[in-house]
């Protein structure tokens, strides 16, 4: 029976890696590694350090999956974004087909953990439906970036007896904070924390758990602009950002 | 210098350690355990388990700490959590004075990640700011509950593009849902998932990553019943009960 991994890895420190991440790579005979834009080379090489570091005996091979390109102009967001899944699904399908042989396991190492913001069990769970041909699946859950945040930051998430909101920065733009204590902000390419109004509190961190990263924390009207600038320039310096924060409203 | 690990340890399953945390308890020389109530047995050996699995040279010791009563008359939630807080926290502190050395590493063993739903960290915290004696603390984040749920269930936790709220049994009572999408429910004494009005879709799991792990899934109406005497019924059987579940309404 063919068999499929998908796998967390953690949000940038191998170390992250669980035992039981670490005994599923060592099952894998073919890792499926994308290839992704300008985060390329740096996801890539994780990945592989990861499998170089921790796979001890066992005989693996990578093949490179083209990521297709979401498409730039649509009215749609959710739209686009299952037009784009259905591409991927395509590519997936066909590798799986072709690469993987009848009784060998696949792996897909996803970046954080595989169920917070991540299509590829979607994606996976999509093929497994038409069953066109057979196999079991797996996920692993992995430390997410929500979780790294928090560690490197030394903060509980939650105030006690409250509510943790993880979105995204078009969530947040569009005004969904208002009922929310303790917010989790991924995927924000617009610093949608710049626009809020309100006397806030914010735990913003880049590259974490990378040799990059980069912490702030204070209340939001003070350093609003100093991440601003900070993000500027290392995206700039990098060619890629990741960048997550934790935004709560300061208690009177 | 003393110092102090607040030490994530994942939600159930050794195999849930991370390379970060096994690195963090060969460092640990007194590890702090609580003593608590019903759950107490099963958590500990699964505390002391991990020590003897994972730690390979190091010498340490145990200090058991007495947790505490919540008490049980109370008019205002966080008030009683606070003071109750307290109480811990002059436990805590007289500890780590008397049986820390000057140069020693302290190490609490925190269920799942140290971020969520925890007291640990803040009390902590609450301690070290009030600098009666030095030391530094450090959190190694581990994977959640959530992180089990989803894993263990194979879904997702976000909708494409949607937020995730994790929240209480309690606040879910409360009618927190009306704005979020997916929502996850942790401390939940109550099933307050059995008064929700709508179709939604559940996916529920008790002792996750653990030899007694139950998962059940499917529409809430035609699965409520289930889960509330299966839940009802591994409580009896064991003596306590961890389960959290996930809940969104079934789109049409
Ligand atoms: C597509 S999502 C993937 C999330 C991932 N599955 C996880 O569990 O962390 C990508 C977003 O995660 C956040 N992120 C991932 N890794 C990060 C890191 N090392 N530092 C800061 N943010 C990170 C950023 O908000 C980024 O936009
Ligand atoms: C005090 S909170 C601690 C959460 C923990 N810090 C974490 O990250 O998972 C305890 C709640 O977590 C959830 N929980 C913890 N471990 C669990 C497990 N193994 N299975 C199901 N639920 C669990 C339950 O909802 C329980 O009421």
């Amino acid at each position: 029976m063919r068999r499929v991994l998908i796998i967390g890895i953690g949000a940038g420190n191998p170390d992250y890696l669980t035992i039981q991440a670490i005994d599923a790579l060592n099952k894998v005979d073919v890792f499926f590694i994308p290839d992704k834009g300008a985060e390329k080379a740096a996801l890539r090489d994780l990945r592989t350090g990861v499998c170089a570091r921790f796979i001890k005996e066992k005989v693996y091979r990578f093949v490179e999956m083209a990521v297709p390109q979401r498409a730039e102009n649509f009215s749609d967001y959710k739209a686009n974004v299952a037009e784009w899944h259905a591409d991927i699904e395509v590519n997936y399908a066909r590798l799986l087909r072709e690469e993987l042989g009848e009784d060998e396991c696949a792996g897909f190492l996803v970046w954080g953990d595989p169920s917070i913001y991540d299509s590829t069990l979607r994606i996976i769970e999509n093929i497994h439906a038409k069953a066109e041909f057979a196999f079991e699946y797996d996920v692993i859950p992995g430390i997410s970036a929500i979780q790294a945040l928090a560690a490197r930051h030394r903060v509980p998430l939650n105030r006690i007896g409250e509510s943790i909101l993880i979105t995204t920065g078009r969530k947040l733009a569009g005004g969904y904070l208002e009922d929310a204590d303790s917010v989790v902000v991924m995927l924000d390419g617009e610093q949608a924390f710049k626009k809020l109004a309100g006397d806030f509190q914010i735990y913003w961190g880049a590259y974490l758990g990378t040799d990059s990263e980069v912490l702030v924390s204070g209340r939001l009207s003070e350093v609003a602009d100093e991440i601003a600038a900070i993000r500027a320039e290392h995206r700039q310096r990098n060619g890629w950002i990741m960048d997550s924060y934790l935004i709560r409203k300061i208690e009177k």
